[in-house]
């Protein structure tokens, strides 16, 4: 009787998995028929979509490996000032700085039950928690210089005055001699045949060699000879310049250039919208109860994402999801992910906060990381 | 000429570093003959020094190897509110917890010039920012129920509600059995031929084998006998237990068991008054101008040290030591360190906080970690 009822069990848990692999298929397959569909904060928020230019575009990511990151929004409920709240936000932002994160999607681990949504909010609208951790991780990513022009007053950054800077190196001082940097459009008139004006930190906005909508964020690589006699000699020339792909300074000159943010309204959103080209090939997922065997090389990936848990873990997030489906999947986490580890075996405290389970996780996972392409490698393994 | 000059500061350098070296031998053999002298921020922080145990005190020390580390106080002067303060030295408790850290160090990473006494503070006081630093470290360490006995008020520990909590494995609620308990002696007459009551957070205070000092912070084993039988049947005994030394629960039962937490007026007084018996026998310093080159594994040692900068880093930390010396010694840092090490050679952001830098310092070095003696070792090694 028991055997029965355990072959019967196998076999669901077998069923769920191929009914697991089959939706993250067809999501792919949706996706690459439509267009991106990520949630944003707002349009301000969008990072470039230059029509212009031949590569510029998510589909652009195709030419180097990544490396993402899932934390559950409800984390910041759990701060006991507002004043908390945000400096968690920024401990999220470091620590994806910190690692080179290219990007982290904040994700509702919570699921509809527990919505707080009053009858007014509109119900496609990500939880307010998501929605302000999203916020700040943008608002940290952005340059000093361009914040006050992309970032309105907000109630969702009352407290961004106490946040520690990320001091990224995509962020520039007015006086640093650089190829690109990180640039809005100008609201001006653009004059005839002319490329619209970029302010990008300087004293002088760059003429780019597009007309762009205003407002609109882009990397700017600017013209060396006209810049270096600029900086050098202080004659005053205009200033010169091209839209480029944001991945450009990374790909080119092995520089952090900052990470994207993604809202997804839940674990299997987190996993299937996979920004790049392609599917996330690698999903690490992090918890206590997760295997003390840390491989000593991960496989070879274009693509990796590592899942962060809640209060209530990892298990619970993909519970959460809705159905039955989910719920034997979060019985056994390998279903989900292609490593389920503990990267802290020896933990002292009974429990470890989310934002130190970032830091700690990062440091041991990331000397083991191997991209399969781009022009750079994280981690100490390719040194030592 | 210039090659005599490099001849000159090369024999200098060699003269400086005997001159350290013999000042640490100095030091060592100086304390052996007197009393231990921590620093301590009050007597009622003082953990047990029960004279009738046999084998109670710093000496028992030698029974296990510990792994300490040291955190300059100035960092909570860069905190931007006095309840981010509070939290700073907050998350350094929680990651000394969570790596099983058994000492922390606070020293004074801003040597005498720089002091911010008025003329009516006593000279040997400590700098506020290591006392506060020291006291809040000391706080979370101490179990909930006894800090209402050992820390009465203090401007220091004014936002101490904001605190995340330790969730340390020595922090028992009533209901948990356990035979080893953190306790305070009680302010109450002892009978003749009786031993102290002990508060260890039960309902009933425990009579031990000795008469202490009332206030007196004390760890204690329960006589298993009649605590099973108090808690199983609820029958009302007299509960006994005996004063062991604060050691014991990690050696007997390989639980952490928290940690000590010493003040240190300079970085050489970090290195040399280690409480441990014998002297700190590996020593690692954590910068990103270390090598990237971390070992596959740390040579077997007693007494492990890691040592962290502040803001402007471990070398200043050694030159505010004060003389000529130490600012020779601060130009080659593998003068004072056995390892000079880059624990996040790949780092996205200009500067790695001291907060951060624990958490990451420590997963990738405790893996690393082979003690001599010990009833454990730390991190992934043994197990993988």
């Amino acid at each position: 009787m028991n055997d029965e009822k355990e072959i019967k069990s196998a076999r669901e848990r077998k069923l769920a998995k191929k009914k697991w692999k089959e939706e993250k298929l067809m999501k792919s397959l949706s996706k690459s028929l439509n267009e991106s569909n990520d949630v944003e904060t707002g349009p301000a928020l969008k990072k470039i979509k230059s029509e212009g230019s031949s590569d510029v575009g998510p589909d652009s990511y195709k030419r180097r490996s990544t490396l993402s990151i899932a934390v559950p929004g409800s984390i910041l409920d759990n701060a006991q000032s507002p004043e908390l709240r945000t400096y968690l936000a920024g401990q999220i932002a470091r620590a994806a700085c910190i690692f080179q994160v290219d990007e982290v999607v904040v994700y509702d681990d919570l699921g509809e039950e527990e919505s707080s949504h009053s009858d007014n909010e509109p119900q496609n609208e990500a939880r307010p928690c998501c929605l302000q951790l999203a916020r700040i991780l943008q608002y940290l990513e952005c340059p000093q210089y361009l914040r006050k022009h992309l970032f309105p007053l907000h109630k969702d950054l009352q407290f961004a005055g106490i946040l520690n800077p990320l001091d990224a190196p995509h962020h520039f001082r007015q006086k640093d001699k650089t190829i690109y940097r990180e640039g809005i459009v100008a609201r001006r008139p653009v004059k005839p045949g002319r490329g619209s004006m970029v302010n990008v930190g300087l004293e002088k906005d760059v003429q780019i060699n597009q007309v762009l909508q205003p407002g609109t964020r882009v990397t700017v690589k600017l013209n060396c000879d006209e810049y270096e006699d600029e900086t050098s000699t202080g004659h005053s020339h205009k200033l010169r310049g091209e839209v480029v792909p944001p991945w450009q300074p990374r790909a080119h000159l092995d520089q952090y250039w900052g990470y994207h943010v993604r809202i997804a309204n839940s674990m299997s959103a987190a996993l299937s919208d996979c920004p790049f080209q392609g599917m996330y090939d690698l999903i690490i997922g992090t918890s206590d109860k997760g295997s003390k065997d840390i491989p000593a090389q991960l496989p070879s990936s274009d693509h990796i994402l590592i899942l962060f848990g809640g209060l209530q873990g990892l298990e619970m997030a993909v519970e959460n999801n809705g159905g039955q489906l989910y719920k034997s999947v979060a019985n056994d986490m390998t279903n989900l992910c292609d490593y389920y580890l503990n990267t802290c075996p020896k933990q002292g405290s009974r429990t470890i906060r989310t934002e130190e389970a970032i830091l700690i996780s990062l440091s041991v996972l990331t000397p083991k990381v191997v991209f399969k392409s781009g022009s750079f490698t994280l981690g100490a393994s390719s040194e030592s």
